[in-house]
């Protein structure tokens, strides 16, 4: 199943106020995450609480397994090695006996078969053989001795297919392009060397960038390339809401608070008026915006991203992401989208 | 500084057996840990524990910062904004109020300059504009949409060399030579696949792997060569220990409890007895053994790898890992040791 995030949510058992905003968090958090795990008091049998949740996942449409818990103290009522009857989708287990916890564990593996609903991220646009070249500037906020997740996981996607990833640094690209007896299938750049990449690769090869393949594989590419068209639409004063999923990277955080503020001012010439959400404070309510542009959501699953470029859509304001705009503002939003449309 | 592991160990001002065992136990994390902090609590001033802590970092060498806590309580007596003065590789710090809490990080910053001691993992073998092809097999152990941490860390000290990685899987290396109109000045690639990969990459392309250059970067290489070939004089019957940094990988679990143990018997022909160790728990006492064969330890920091190492040193028993076992095992452990041999 690889890395998991558990969010561990209050019960829902309290009245008043504090029962409210339980209600709102657990809200929250059933925005983005793929499963749910009910965990009933098997001694006291599932309350109106646990019935309230099992109807919001209903809802919700978000996959969940109740978990009848204190399977060791009902033993030692109706028998040790029994256990009462559940619905298929239920299971009964004892969390200080460690009773078929392996058990839970396969089911919930199952459960989550696919977070990107078959997706890929840089998979079915290559084959087998292909030589596909990534280039990824190292700066210093790059993170010490390591590559940053969307470069890892699309090399690892790359490597999936029995592709070939060429990993380079901006200055080695012509050394890169040299080297190669055979013209890469794809050339993938990181959205901040955009200019220098696009200058540097020659146009008859495709070109394209981690934060287009990540708004394809997690998001929705297509509301973010007309939304960062709608740049040209926008007024003088508009309000545009910068938005960063992750509230630690200040590589990130510098291009949203500073460099993609005067970017777009100064591609545009006009003034607006900027606001910025970081980390789990997305707004609920976008309706005073005009436009909003995303991080690339490394550190967001698919269906936290969907979730809020669906707020948006709600709420008739349109959402890019920061590479998209970046590469509409420096001209080259055809060439490197062209790679990934009409591709399934 | 990049990720950072902090080690909470109890309070040293127990008497009787449960304060001998807090010794122990710190004794055990002293060994492993790149840097000590040691919190006084500043209203009372420095115990005779926090002395004996002092001393015990001093005796290991250990770098280490002391930091006097509880600035808001003194300042509540000798007015606000003033502190008592301290050593300088001393803080005053208030971890309520957070106070000169970033400088205290700043501190820390500086003091692990660098943990593997100014060695690197391959930048000083090969130059800019190289090209380094690095062979990555992927099998279902491989972490899901990543790349293992040896082989992110490979990647990364290439490119910050200005040197391009070409990373592929073992079928695609004929693809791969073939597409390079330049000679690779180094491939590397994972242990498992030495067989393959030494008849796929002609005699005249330097070849090494992962295990030898992380033997190099955090372990000493020479004591794993000689330990290695160290095999060929065990007589039947002689115990080796199989060591593991971690408690959590099924591959590397695999390869240790299954696949090594095999290999050792077939290749000597003889019969062996073998124990095995895993995380934390690496014997203080190895008199009995006759060979330590330790994994890679992409889990464990230089500090603590050669800690290992010394206490087998210290014991007279040599002390080899996986990858270079199964190198001269598969006779090739001349050819991938040449390219980092008579390098600094």
């Amino acid at each position: 199943l690889g890395p998991v995030m558990i969010v561990d949510t209050p019960g829902m058992d309290d009245e008043g106020e504090l029962g409210l905003l339980r209600i709102e968090k657990c809200k929250e958090v059933m925005a983005k995450v793929d499963i749910a795990i009910l965990v009933v008091d098997g001694t006291l049998g599932m309350s109106d609480g646990d019935r309230m949740l099992k109807k919001m996942f209903e809802e919700r449409n978000l996959p969940y397994i109740t978990v009848y818990n204190k399977l060791d103290l009902v033993q030692q009522r109706i028998g040790k090695g029994r256990t009462r009857e559940v619905p298929q989708d239920s299971i009964w287990v004892s969390a200080s006996d460690k009773i078929n916890i392996t058990d839970l564990k396969d089911m919930v593996a199952h459960l989550v078969v696919d977070p990107s609903n078959g997706r890929k991220i840089i998979a079915d646009l290559i084959s087998e053989g292909d030589i596909v070249v990534l280039v990824t500037p190292i700066d210093e906020a790059a993170p010490k001795g390591r590559l940053i997740l969307p470069q890892q996981q699309t090399l690892r996607d790359i490597l999936d297919t029995g592709a070939i990833g060429v990993v380079t640094q901006v200055p080695q690209i012509p050394e890169v392009l040299a080297s190669l007896a055979k013209t890469p299938a794809l050339v993938v750049t990181d959205s901040q060397a955009f200019k220098e990449v696009n200058e540097l690769v020659p146009e008859d090869i495709l070109l394209t960038s981690f934060s287009m393949l990540f708004a394809r594989y997690k998001g929705d590419l297509g509301e973010a390339i007309l939304s960062a068209n709608y740049l040209d639409k926008l007024e003088d004063g508009a309000k545009i809401l910068i938005s960063e999923g992750c509230t630690h990277h200040r590589q990130c955080n510098d291009i949203g608070t500073v460099k993609l503020p005067k970017m777009i001012e100064k591609t545009t010439g006009k003034n607006f008026h900027f606001e910025w959400s970081s980390g789990d404070s997305f707004p609920d309510d976008l309706s005073t915006f005009d436009l909003v542009v995303h991080c690339g959501g490394c550190m967001l699953n698919p269906r936290e991203m969907m979730h809020r470029i669906r707020i948006c859509q709600n709420a008739g304001v349109p959402i890019t992401n920061y590479g998209v705009i970046m590469a509409k503002m420096q001209g080259i939003l055809p060439r490197v989208s062209a790679p990934l449309l009409g591709k399934k």
